[in-house]
């Protein structure tokens, strides 16, 4: 069979184009498994994966979890709360401690960038990067990707536009990476406050005006608004925000021409999109979701048939 | 095999006297399952249940827990310190997303009331409802009544008190439709502030006086005192609540008759019970948790076999 | 087959040398199925363990968990803040109420000194304590042991140091106990304010300068620094806890002979000990995690052979 070109799946933008493939292939026979009465394959029977979650998540925790078990992995989660940071460990001996009980494969969100591929260097195990602070989250980038491959086949020439809170989002980042790997044309469009000023070296272009990248656009991929970063250092108030950046139906009426909705969730409804577009046929966002499970059972299955022998 | 008339288990108020004969037969075989050496059985090997606890809660949301795996089903457990609300997403967008991963059945504790009601007209899935804000708790009903009933055979015409903070209790409520719907006389006892408004409509006895109730009754349900309402709006201090509504031998002494003792926990020891009742041979308050199991069971098994082809 | 003479595992102090090896013949047999390719046993799939927390806890917790799905048990979790502790329920009601769902073993961790005896005599259940306050932590010290043995082969006659926070430590009296009943030698060392006013009573060595205490033993077991502790009652500052106690190469070098390094985690890099010293070749501290699963594996499973016809 096929193998990854990588032992850790730490970010999108190591990934050659057959991994891509071979990622997209295995999780298109995951979501036929996953549409079946029984959903499960008894493939990791022998494989216990731990997830360590050091930020809060829903989707993505229970996304993974879900993946795990379609898999017959053993699971134990892991969460900071719980977690012995507090009495002074450091990440590399709470994960060296978690890996002597056994334990084949890491799951890890962290609030730092760069956490998953320290990791990597100091421990004897595969990670996956479940986000590391605002640097990559490459299971959404895939799952985002895949969703797109859905819609329109092959993504060579598409133009994509990533709509938001760009500088703060592995999310974006994360996107930018794989799509322009697959051959798409990308777009960030945001208030200036909310873009990177090393645009350039993304090679994206980069737009300030809503309605000219809705335009230019075949999908547009909606950021979410954290509402934590509402101050006045970013943009002045959720209102404010809405008028000029917030998706609705009049805006689209504007562009004469359908264009696919994503979004990577929990929506705020009402300020980066309203509920008329996000449960519109042209919205993909709950497809995004089940693909997501298809996607993080490929990145496992594909991990960890890199060590061992996995029955078919 | 016979059929719910419902879909989801939202409360009791709907359920008809076949529902409740069917529950009752499912439980009692489940009943057996859980007191042989294997006490479990595959039927729901291929369904996933997500446990949605929105408040604080030991015992009810083990005992759907331990349920779900007593049925070989997939679980997933949520809960709200771990969740997406903070981040402002609706309940129905949360539970939309977990429906995309493949989840087959949601159970919800919410402290709104309606709650769960409001989830099953919006989301395509079936619903157990485990606790909605002040208004139904329908597997806590469900487990006391299948308890009087191994107590007492046919409940018609029999005697229930239930006995304590009755306005603010989803147990009381839950307990007062399905007691009638059973064909029991049902009396609410406590304190005047505790009583609700409309018990005219509820078609049940009132009483205040602690005493005339116990003489009336056949089996008495006493509900636990909650702290945080000890104030002066509801009644002055636990002391006088104990002198007044605090069951003990003294005043079960007064009636001269055994009565039964059921309570849904936690128990405050020495406020609303003591010690020597709570643990007295009429009391039946861990036979209602071990029915607890056995009536989820039933619920999940029949209602997940209105969907789907289940092996028996 | 041969049977331990404890219907529990509250502490190692009533332990009989039978018991000893029965335990640490049957971690041995586990040791080898963790380190296959499939590692798990069916043992004890039709058991159903409870884990309460009700204090924090990262590996033990951890251990607990990955131990009991080894062994195909079924498993519940059950923490402190999602408790109704907070509801004012006793912890005899919280344990009969998890048993009452058909729950068959107990493993606890409590603050309180003496709870796992206390529940012991007050339910119908088989516990095992995983740690009371400052009183024991059984299956560390059975770890602690096992990796010494491991190292040493017998320990009759060996010398075994124990150092620092003493008198907080149920790792400490643990280890006293069990190092003394298998013929070891034991020493503490520690500052004053850390060593027990009941030293005497143990028939244990006791030293306050580091450097003797390392000339004399073959084996040191590095108590963690409680952060929490540090004020002047105890000790001035965790700079002077270093320089007087923690342990560094040089300090190492001073002694002349190489000794094994024991630590029950989580570190503290830099306070009691150096990262130099803990990843040293003389550590064995990811062997004590590892084989804690293992000895974990054994006490569950000779335990829960007493009351079970178990398939082997």
């Amino acid at each position: 069979m096929d193998e990854l070109t990588v032992n850790h799946l730490l970010g999108v933008e190591n990934l050659t184009n057959n991994d891509f493939e071979l990622i997209f292939n295995t999780a298109n026979r995951f979501k036929e498994v996953i549409n079946r009465p029984i959903k499960k394959v008894p493939s990791l029977r022998d494989i216990t994966i731990a997830n360590l979650f050091f930020e809060n998540s829903t989707r993505t925790k229970l996304s993974f979890e879900i993946a795990e078990k379609r898999l017959s992995a053993d699971v134990v989660n892991f969460s900071a709360s719980q977690s012995s940071i507090s009495k002074g460990e450091t990440l590399v001996d709470t994960v060296n401690n978690i890996l002597a009980m056994k334990v084949d494969m890491i799951v890890i969100r962290h609030p730092h960038p760069g956490s998953a591929m320290f990791l990597s260097e100091n421990i004897n195990s595969q990670i996956i990067n479940a986000g590391d602070g605002t640097h990559e989250h490459p299971t959404q980038a895939l799952l985002d990707c895949f969703s797109l491959k859905e819609k329109f086949g092959d993504l060579k020439g598409k133009h994509i536009a990533i709509i938001g809170d760009i500088i703060h989002s592995r999310v974006a980042l994360s996107n930018i990476f794989a799509l322009k790997a697959l051959g798409a044309e990308v777009m960030i469009c945001g208030p200036k406050s909310l873009l990177p000023k090393y645009s350039k070296s993304l090679k994206v272009k980069v737009e300030t005006d809503l309605i000219k990248a809705l335009r230019w656009c075949d999908a547009a991929n909606i950021l979410r608004v954290q509402n934590e970063r509402m101050n006045l250092n970013f943009f002045p108030s959720t209102r404010e925000y809405f008028k000029l950046y917030g998706l609705n139906k009049e805006k689209l009426e504007l562009i004469k021409k359908p264009i696919t909705i994503l979004h990577p969730g929990p929506i705020n409804r009402g300020v980066e999109i309203t509920s008329e577009v996000a449960d519109s046929e042209n919205a993909i966002i709950l497809d995004q979701v089940e693909n997501g499970v298809a996607i993080r059972m490929a990145v496992i299955y594909l991990l960890a048939s890199k060590i061992k022998n996995i029955t078919n």
